[in-house]
């Protein structure tokens, strides 16, 4: 009798059939869990959480080196587990000896710096019996005199603050504006500095940017895993667990506010600043991760036609999200499109800066869900593509997410059939991720070792048949030569998931083309955006059919996209009311209702 | 060795020297406990609060009947409590037997019904497939196409509402917009209705009003004892609280809105209304009031020179100050002036209708802090003047509050001295409340029990010496007619602290008059506002030098003004508006800052 544990948020599977600490099966499994004390319970690094029941009562380490909180929340050690069936475990960031490759830095371009933000300089006159103006009227009166500031309002923390901080500082305060607004008061500061938080709140990953609202540089940046994997790895399933019960929902927003302050407070403490200089916040993300952070409900993202409550952009106070930014600061949430095109493809439209441009230009976001832009003079059309996870590594036999050990590159000899693979971090293998997949196949192709139906040959030396499960693979890499116990194969079923994901994405760009009435040569540049998208080669993405072909050069490689935008829109006024038009211009296409869509798809999956 | 009960907020003192039980004392006080059993612990109506220390072991009835966390707050039962030493007591609403006179229902003049809020009925195409527009776009579209409303936006507690209440009404819902604002969705209705709360919030009484926002008119009302008189009698007792310990200021906050939220409950209970259909608030108060209510720091109000926070009208979520209304109604708090005059008067200068009439008029609102406006053509000029608690009976040897048993009216005759009195309800008397102090005063002026200079004349009939303290006094009841065991007298130190309260209003006036270059009679109308000020008769009031001599056409009691103007604000955008200006436009006079003040004060505490 065999199990697997499922090890969060790698994406790593290790099948056992013998009972096995939970730090064995990880360093089987070439996932780098931090220990001092090699497995002995003595040094407490190696902590986990079990995502379902406990399979073991609590050793003698664990009651030491676990806060009863943990110990409530699930957390163990990984060494003093042993398990003897299937079990999900989450490995938190501070138990990885090795950061996973988040691609939180995208590419920038020049914009011009006009945040909603600016700080003043504010000296008032002492209230004495003879002048007993309010403190607001004040305020505004020396507003209204020093910096021809009219029709200005003040937040009703900023009210509170405000009569202590004048007095405790003999009437001379920093105060700061979003737009008319009084959103910060505090005492007077030598300099004038301001600074923001973008978000990029992906399903899978947490990408947040410290940036300098004077300067617009970036000053530092975090990743995160976003910690609603436990409710489920894919969208559709966490929206799923909110339906289940209404708390998971609000569980889940918890969740993201809390790390997202856990970042906040890291970001600044590195960089000598308090949480409260935080001003200003914008966010991206898909629409059900924009719905959930902000407490909208979800349930009918999941059934057809799947419409989001709305999509206009959101101003809303970090406060009542429970953000532990400035306290009169504003969360600036882009505007989704709809229920599958969300504020991240928005952002990554701003971004990649294809709007406008007077070129035929496409915008590839490419995830479980793939959203497609097609760009034609001041027209732009969008979809959502389901493509699955299959680049994400998951429903491959031997997928993984982007992590050190992950085979990201193959090469195929024609002629003797052997094979070469790069891996992340120069790692022994422990499995495959995305663009390896992506590689692999299409060496497959170029070599014979895949038919054009996408079947394995069997004479093809390295390709063999599985006795247990009577599925055809090909051996990528032998036992002797991985840091796991087993063959590392592409099989049968990879290769489908692998179809189904580039006829999804081929489709929906091919939709697009024909609604716009244009050839696919006529594209003048395709922008492909996403961490995945930064590591494929396009040249192998044509060749298994998911892109056109085009001159290479047209492809551009753009990373984080999204992230990119939702800065943009912190640092610039301009741009966040750009983001705003590009979401109302875009018109969504649903592809279901395009006639003949499964012919259309069974076309695409072809190689 | 005698000690007092002080039992609030009737403000009645019970002087013993035995040891008593609370509620013997409280029933020779005159006051009305519930009780069933009579005083045999067993039937657990005269539930009382300890202000101080427990004095005596929790007895077994009480243990019985009090829950844990009623004697948590210091929860008692009147009949289980021997005191021996001074204590203060409150004695909550539901414990008398009678409620108390709070002049809730001021005068209402005839207004235009234009609210801020107005319901309309939405009827939505159902979204498909081919119309995937989001719920917010989809109604905002329908706003605009039937209505003709543009720039729309909505609350976010709205947007989570509205895609449920879509889908569970076949796309039919009334919704609520605010000026431009939705802030309402709720399941279609047959009529059309829409409701709202006007508060008027005393340092010590509350007063609300249940208002049809369509028809414009009061359903209902209701009036509390401000819960905040635990933390203090006075505006400066409770400022000081605060400063103390600012948990205070919170718990202070927290009372008056879970105060509000049970009446808001009981009023929309007995009219077949939810609390949830309550869709707008506004709110008057004095200054103190008003910065406690709204959550600002309130001690620079005590402090020289006496600055308030804001004098701007504000507009705050109902649900931020943990109101349980509507999800997306708003609280508007009427614009206060200075530290000492405050939104109620804003309110009743709106009420009384007499600003821009072209009339030379005065208001006054006469209470602990009595504030009062001239208003000549289009300048307003106002004042607050510290004018005591002896007309709220405080400070006054058998003062008390207008409850029953109160004398209210006195009469003496001129040759025997024989003194009448009327009490409210009839009832024997316990005490003498503030109109019946000024009535006392007035006729003993009259009659010569007093001279000019204010000392009591020894010869006359009924003016005695009193033993223990020696300060002379003047008999109105004697022990035999009353319903305490002791005569009930006006003690020349009673005197002396009426001379300081219609000093200081007369003070407050004489200054304002100088300030605007007139004479008294150049007055046209005095408006006397407050609970107080309905029950006082003016020739009385003018007969002790509180009042000018002006003939009596031209002075109106209107009762509870800053009522009626809270309601004014509710049901009319005009008036709403006319408050701000009000506010805007009236002078505050610091009255200590004016030359030879104390002079000026001294001559008006003359008879």
């Amino acid at each position: 009798m065999s199990f697997e544990i499922n090890f969060e948020p790698i994406g790593r599977r290790y099948k056992s059939e013998r009972p096995i600490t939970l730090l064995d099966a990880a360093r089987r499994s070439g996932i780098g869990i931090r220990t001092v004390c090699g497995g002995k319970q003595t040094c407490g690094k190696c902590r986990v959480k079990l995502l379902g029941e406990h399979p073991a009562p609590l050793a003698e380490g664990e009651r030491k080196h676990l806060s009863s909180r943990e110990i409530e929340e699930g957390y163990r050690l990984a060494c003093a587990v042993t398990v003897t069936n299937h079990v999900d475990v989450y490995i938190p960031p501070s138990s990885l000896t090795e950061k996973q490759k988040l691609g939180i830095m995208g590419q920038e371009s020049y914009i011009e710096v006009d945040p909603l933000i600016k700080k003043l300089k504010v000296s008032l006159e002492e209230a004495t019996l003879d002048d007993v103006r309010s403190d607001e009227r004040r305020l505004k009166e020396f507003l209204l005199a020093e910096y021809g500031l009219g029709g200005i309002s003040a937040d009703m923390e900023i009210l509170k603050a405000l009569t202590p901080a004048l007095r405790h500082n003999r009437w001379k305060v920093d105060i700061a504006l979003r737009d008319k607004e009084i959103v910060f008061v505090g005492p007077p500061s030598g300099g004038e500095t301001a600074h923001g938080v973008s978000v990029d709140l992906g399903t899978t990953k947490i990408a947040l940017y410290l940036v300098d609202l004077v300067s617009g540089e970036t000053i530092d940046a975090d990743g995160f895993i976003n910690p609603q994997i436990a409710y489920g790895e894919d969208v559709m399933s966490r929206i799923m667990s909110a339906m289940t019960d209404p708390q998971n929902a609000l569980r889940m927003q918890e969740e993201v506010v809390s790390t997202l302050n856990k970042s906040i407070e890291d970001l600044c403490h590195r960089n000598d600043l308090s949480p409260e200089e935080i001003l200003e916040m914008t966010l991206v993300g898909n629409t059900a991760m924009h719905h959930l952070f902000l407490g909208f409900p979800t349930r009918q993202l999941a059934l057809s036609p799947f419409v989001p409550v709305t999509d206009e952009p959101i101003d809303i106070k970090a406060r009542d999200l429970g953000l532990k930014i400035s306290p009169g600061a504003y969360v600036h949430v882009l505007p989704v499109i709809a229920g599958f095109v969300g504020a991240d493809h928005v952002a990554m439209l701003l971004a990649s800066g294809i709007v406008d441009q007077g070129e035929k230009a496409m915008g590839i976001d490419i995830g479980t869900n793939t959203e497609i832009a097609l760009v034609i003079d001041d027209k732009i059309v969008s979809c959502s593509t389901a493509s699955g996870p299959a680049f994400e590594g998951a429903h491959i036999r031997y997928g993984m997410r982007a992590a050190a050990g992950a085979i990201e590159r193959v090469t195929i000899d024609p002629q003797t059939y052997e094979v070469k693979v790069m891996t992340i971090e120069d790692k022994p293998p422990v499995g495959i991720c995305g663009s390896g997949v992506l590689d692999a196949i299409a060496e497959m192709l170029k070599t014979g070792v895949l038919d054009e139906r996408g079947k394995l040959v069997r004479e093809i030396p390295g390709v063999r048949r599985d006795k247990e499960s009577g599925i055809y693979e090909f051996i990528l890499v032998l036992q002797d030569r991985t840091e796991i116990e087993e063959d590392i194969v592409i099989t049968q079923k990879d290769v489908v998931a692998i179809q189904l994901a580039k006829g999804a994405i081929r489709a929906g760009m091919n939709i697009l083309l024909d609604q716009m009435k244009i050839g696919p040569e006529e594209l003048e540049k395709v922008i492909i955006a996403g961490a995945f998208g930064l590591y494929i080669d396009p040249l192998n993405a044509i060749e298994i059919g998911m892109f056109p072909q085009l001159p290479l050069d047209r492809f551009l490689q753009v990373g984080n996209a999204a992230g990119v935008g939702a800065k943009m829109a912190l640092i610039s006024r301009k741009h966040r009311q750009k983001a705003v038009e590009i979401a109302r211009r875009t018109n969504y296409l649903e592809l279901t209702v395009v006639p003949d869509f499964a012919g259309k798809f069974a076309y695409a999956m072809q190689f």
